[in-house]
């Protein structure tokens, strides 16, 4: 998906909400548990639910790889789900955090960006900068594909290494001034926590126009006007991630709506946001 | 498996080679094209016609996934036929270099460990440490399971941020002084690329004791006998990965027979290094 899009649908919709798919099977609600594939008929009604008040839904692989293949199977119905159904009206992003030597992250890249190969064709993947350049960089030989790069996670452990400091600069704000030049800000975004927003400026002053990817927000204690006061751009540039709060507000058979009751509450909040900037 | 019976299994194969499973589906041999499951049956294969000359076998994830559900299918399998036929003949490495926010890795290590959960149980994965140390821990809770973090890897990348520094050390040095605090050397190693074998003597210093994987011997370029002078320890400490030049030998028919001669060939030079320091 194009930039240009992308903007359109924050406009539109009035929200740059995404809606984390962390769909732990022992968390099905109890009335799907007799079907056939209780993850993804889960994912599909929390999507039928919430498509018009989110931009973006973005599976974390953990959850699906938790149960092995099977697990595979259903993220991709889910993505699939979403391409046929939902084409260009929302952001698909695999939170993967994938990165391996320049040869194997080419694997990577068919898996989440080759439906040929793989039969997924995500529109963004989460990637960890560690192994550098060449571990990226495949990723983003595919057209209007996009790399979301690990900068300021929302971690305790993001104390460990990401703050780790040369003269001049902590290791994020190397990754950052980096990654940056790998791509542009067409095809790359960052991932930076809620949960520091006093961090937000500073990113800002090395990026100051990409996408952020923000999770953090709500179950982990991070606040959505303290982030956008200090990471909103003039068309958004941001990207706020729930998953637990939404997707399992309920785990009762009315989950799907208790699920649009939350996203609903933070699409407001978000359209009050945009509507102040005059966006 | 445990530490002891590791090194038992060096002295007993005189190898310390790891076979790295990269079977991309691509460069399966013809002769197995019209079986159900070529990537299996190769693997299959490559471990019947090595497994007495390794110590280890590491499917690296990004040649199962770039073709989906149907790949993790085939490492399913692959690690049940290593569990089944060669239990405790052989110790097991997923490459797949995850990592995330605590809560999440859990779900990692579930896939990875956990046969109740996922089908499959390897005895080890690798971790990328960025995100730092609640995005490891959780794959410290199962017992006799091992974390390989990556330290110094093996590609032209490494350099963009591993050897970033501050005033008294370098992102990869900081990264192994905080990470082997996390764990001890009976469930913790470190990914060292063989291509900076100078690097070794440094790591050393501050792992004394810790099992190192070493990818990069042969196609990447590094040198074997480098490797052993300035990372071996007295139990040997070392695991070093060949993956296309040996299951990639040949392409005809005889491709286990030749991933077997590449293997004898790689043995042996460890035969005579284990020797040589009365290992």
């Amino acid at each position: 998906m194009e930039r240009s899009k992308l903007v359109e649908l924050i406009r539109s919709k009035r929200s740059f909400l995404c809606i984390g798919l962390d769909s732990d099977p022992d968390k099905i609600p109890a009335v799907l548990r007799d079907t056939e594939d209780p993850v993804f008929e889960f994912n599909r009604a929390i999507i039928d639910s919430t498509h018009d008040l989110a931009v973006a839904y973005k599976p974390n692989l953990a959850f699906y790889e938790c149960v092995g293949s099977k697990g595979w199977e259903s993220l991709t119905k889910t993505i699939r789900y979403l391409n046929d159904r939902y084409a260009d009206q929302v952001f698909t992003i695999a939170d993967a955090k994938r990165g391996d030597i320049g040869n194997t992250s080419k694997q990577y890249a068919r898996a989440f960006f080759d439906p040929s190969s793989s039969g997924m064709a995500f529109d963004a993947v989460t990637v960890a900068p560690y192994m550098g350049e060449d571990s990226v960089k495949p990723f983003l030989s595919f057209a209007d594909k996009w790399i979301i790069v690990l900068a300021l996670t929302s971690n305790p452990g993001a104390d460990d290494f990401q703050f780790f400091r040369s003269t001049d600069r902590r290791l994020f704000e190397e990754v950052l001034t980096r990654s940056k030049a790998w791509g542009s800000e067409n095809n790359t975004m960052f991932v930076v926590g809620a949960t520091r927003p006093e961090m937000l400026r500073e990113i800002r002053s090395i990026v100051p126009r990409h996408f952020l990817l923000v999770p953090g927000v709500g179950a982990q204690g991070g606040s959505l006007s303290e982030v956008a006061a200090n990471g909103l751009t003039d068309d958004c540039g941001l990207i706020v991630n729930s998953s637990r709060n939404i997707i399992f507000a309920s785990s009762g058979p009315d989950f799907a709506e208790a699920a649009r009751a939350g996203a609903r509450i933070m699409q407001q909040e978000m359209e009050s946001i945009l509507s102040s900037r005059g966006i």
